[in-house]
């Protein structure tokens, strides 16, 4: 089987010009099939704010709204998307920017209303990843670029969490592929220590991760990442990395999730 | 050979949400291989304007400057493109948007400064359209949806005209399809009185186009379409129609050009 690399990326990285143009050097000399999946950023809340939208926010929850749904489909699938795939093209990876509307390639289903109407917010289900289509496309040595919209297959648009997509495409892409889910974000890894950025844990698997919950190191936001991580494990992913996004090409650095 | 047909819609049909619904009805319908190209319409200037940007204007003609760069990738790309492939998805059609930095499906090169510098504003040449790597998609049953925006394959988006961009699709398609290229416009074609809607040319070909641009029946920014569909006839294109955007499946409206 070969392997197929997914990469997230968040907004530390896309608000910052020289660090995105840094992380897609790199990403363009990740060898072999590659998918990468971006996330928002502050450019999104700024558009909002200049075109004089208040985020709507419900028990401290923010509400997509139809006027929100547009700016972020604008900021997402148009400035962000394109401007990564032409600095990919540029580089000479051939990219080509999706959502997941695009080749029906992710649908979702709207985030059912309990206490909460999140609006335009699509979950993910067991099928919503065209698996086969994505793969087509990997075939023809295309590098997907991922926003976080998608759509329920009936014409409507959804905000969907950017951090959910990878997983999904990675658990998708499983039968596939050998593949490997790895997410950039601002710290090393998984931290020991919060304070201190080279504390990471090279190595999390089934017997250190329920000892090191125990013990109250793992807390907080970092729990339901890592239980979803596991439960990526689970459905046939081969292997997921936490690390910085400066050090996508350095094999020693990371959490490696196994 | 396969037939292929390439739709160019404008503005005005993309701010009417009702006449756009219609109209992705009738191109869902139409049978085969299918491209889309979707140009701007009033949704860019209104949210320029909510931004607090003015157009640049030189010599009467329209600047893209970097914000106006944004705006148009948001909206054409973005919030655009993807309606309108999330509308086609809805219907059946398996849509898949496309800048030309996708795929490096087009690239284009800075419009030479000679009296204006038209700032990011692309123009297509001979080698613009990737055909090979669109015959691909093509044959994985995939409808392109084109917005007018491009690159030139060193990490810098552009504008580029949409008919321009429907045009240099067709030519570039027609070694791998029999290429249809349908103009869709306000008009129910090329009109004998411009007062008379219901006088629209049946057929124009190298005998009548002379005579008629002779008597001035056929003036003004009309002739400049006309002779750049004359010259995609004879660079492989097998047919040209000019009809109103509700007769796209009546084969006995519009004015066909061979």
């Amino acid at each position: 089987m070969e392997k197929l690399h997914i990469i997230k990326i968040g907004g530390n990285i896309i608000d910052n010009t020289s660090a995105l143009s840094d992380f897609l050097s790199d990403f363009h000399r990740l060898a072999g099939h590659k998918v990468l999946v971006h996330g928002g950023g502050k450019i999104a809340t700024q558009l909002a704010k200049d075109m004089g939208l208040e985020a709507t926010m419900v028990e401290g929850r923010r509400i997509t709204d139809e006027a929100m749904l547009k700016v972020v489909t604008m900021v997402y699938a148009g400035l962000t998307n394109k401007q990564i795939v032409a600095q990919l093209q540029g580089l000479g990876t051939d990219a080509i920017g999706l959502s997941g509307a695009d080749a029906n390639s992710i649908s979702v289903v709207k985030r059912p209303v309990k206490k909460v109407d999140f609006g335009f917010v699509g979950d993910i289900t067991e099928s919503s990843v065209n698996a086969k289509r994505l793969s087509e496309l990997l075939a023809l040595s295309l590098c997907p670029v991922f926003c976080a919209i998608t759509h329920d297959g009936h014409g409507q648009l959804f905000n969907t969490n950017a951090d959910t997509i990878a997983s999904a495409l990675a658990i998708g892409l499983s039968p596939y592929f050998e593949t490997v889910l790895t997410y950039c974000f601002e710290k090393k890894g998984v931290l020991m220590d919060v304070k201190d950025d080279h504390s990471f844990i090279h190595q999390l698997d089934r017997k250190n991760y329920p000892l090191l919950k125990d013990k109250g190191i793992i807390a907080d936001g970092m729990i339901p990442k890592l239980d979803n991580a596991f439960d990526a494990l689970d459905r046939g992913v081969a292997k997921i990395i936490i690390k910085h996004a400066f050090d996508l090409l350095d094999e020693n650095m990371g959490t490696v999730i196994s």
